[in-house]
């Protein structure tokens, strides 16, 4: 097993979330802090974020004791980034009630030397120009997974497509697929993805599970059950987390690999929405997870 | 293998579909002709429904062909039972135009005294209180298989809760499942509808796939990701066709067996939206049935 690193550029947040099941304020979170917490349960984690002088020296030091290294992270002049929502009974669905941006709005993310190395990459979902620059900074990485959003798609589409040219994993929902690609069929939109570039795309569609595709063949993992989530905040990059994590401990990018690294994610995503903020991510053993990627194959046995 | 015949009670349509790649007039439908045409692969289906004298000699000619029996085919004064209904580009979203029940409003189902011994019965989506009056006439099936639909859980509750607690297989999408228990949780949901007297439960979620559960296990299988769905009429009777069909055709009732039978209702579902009608099911051979079978499983594999 040859153990490689995983880099993460992505956003860190304090966020004020209220689900039926309780609420919390000033939540930590952010892409890159989900991130980092379920990718640091298999490899080493390098994190690219900005802060503002409000978040707490004990998110870092959590970080830290995780074992992610957050060099990366700039501390900026003002407040950081805030997003407020508030989740319904039928938890897939939620209503942004604020985004601020705050010192995310004038992030410049730059890549520290001893990080440009790094092979396996993840660009968190923010605007595409800076996905483009962290790439340019980059010394060949071996493996670029890519998360991104309807905004993007819908407001700087130009660069998205660029960005996407250049990513071997694409991080997609259904729908996202629908405006990228303006196809409603699954395997016709597969198709038009993968002549933008990515060599491999994965559909995630919730709780019901996630496809993986490469040209030449197809995947399907249902998600792990959860018998209460309570706070899907954070989850598809807790899901990003164990895959790249499970990829890059094993430096493997083969769709056999890549197969067991979706349900790794998938797993890491169940534990993710069990509790508030990352909370789900901290106590748990290899065991634990071990547990759940034996029920999810017991799932689909005949 | 023992081969058993099953038996379908539900409706006979005629029905006007628009969808996004075309639209048909007078389509032969109803649950009973969807369910028969698919089961009808696996093994001998009597059907008892009711059909107006416009109902075409050719549709019921189509079901004989096809080795229905169609002795309890009612023909009651009047016109066929119609619907209407408009697909939109997302497929899984429709908009009813028109129900007229016409002698489907005065259905009293009477089983023929040589259906009362079939032992796998499959109550499509009608009354509650219509199915309750079947179970009567009939003598002590195996295996009871129930679908139904909002409008009953909505208006008569009480009748169908006394359909539950005889059904061994209930046959549910999400949101039934939580108009039915008042749960939003698919493990909580599933362990209340147990309570209320099925062995198995299946939890329909469409182009996702299916849950199937008993009280000790649960198996999810990925539906077949269809390149041109082109009309989704009749998918869940098609599926419920499949399904029975080959339960009734190795006469078996098992966790085990009910996994594969999963599979084989999902794809006779497949085929089914592939074309308007029941023209997908028409020409199709064992080799097709069985190529997609193995599709699924290595959908799947690792």
């Amino acid at each position: 097993m040859q153990n490689k690193p995983v880099l993460v550029v992505g956003s860190i947040a304090l966020d004020d979330v209220r689900t039926p099941f309780g609420e919390r304020k000033n939540s930590l979170g952010g892409s890159a802090f989900y991130f980092a917490l379920a990718a640091a349960h298999f490899t080493d984690v390098a994190l690219v974020a900005v802060a503002g002088r409000d978040y707490p020296a004990s998110a870092r030091q959590l970080l830290r004791t995780r074992g992610v290294n957050i060099d990366g992270l700039e501390t900026a002049d003002g407040k950081t980034f805030r997003w407020g929502g508030h989740y319904h009974q039928d938890i897939n669905e939620r209503d942004t009630l604020y985004t601020e941006l705050n010192v995310f709005a004038d992030f410049r993310p730059r890549i520290p030397a001893d990080y440009c190395q790094i092979p396996y990459l993840f660009l968190g979902n923010i605007q595409p120009a800076l996905q483009l620059d962290i790439l340019s900074q980059m010394n060949h990485p071996k493996f670029v997974t890519l998360d991104t959003m309807e905004l993007w798609i819908k407001s700087t589409v130009k660069d998205l497509r660029r960005v996407i040219s250049k990513t071997d994993l694409l991080l997609i929902n259904d729908s996202e697929l629908r405006l990228i690609t303006g196809e409603y069929n699954l395997r016709k939109g597969l198709k038009r993805v993968h002549q933008m570039g990515p060599q491999y795309v994965i559909i995630k569609q919730g709780e019901h599970g996630a496809y993986l595709s490469s040209r030449k063949s197809l995947f399907y993992a249902p998600a792990y059950p959860v018998e209460q989530p309570t706070d899907p905040t954070g989850a598809g990059d807790s899901f990003a987390g164990g895959l790249l994590g499970y990829l890059a401990a094993n430096d493997t990018r083969s769709f056999r690999n890549l197969k067991k690294a979706l349900l790794y994610g998938s797993i890491m995503g169940s534990f993710l929405v069990e509790h508030f903020s990352a909370d789900g991510l901290l106590h748990l053993t290899k065991r634990q997870i071990d547990d759940r990627y034996r029920y999810l194959r017991k799932l689909v046995s005949l």
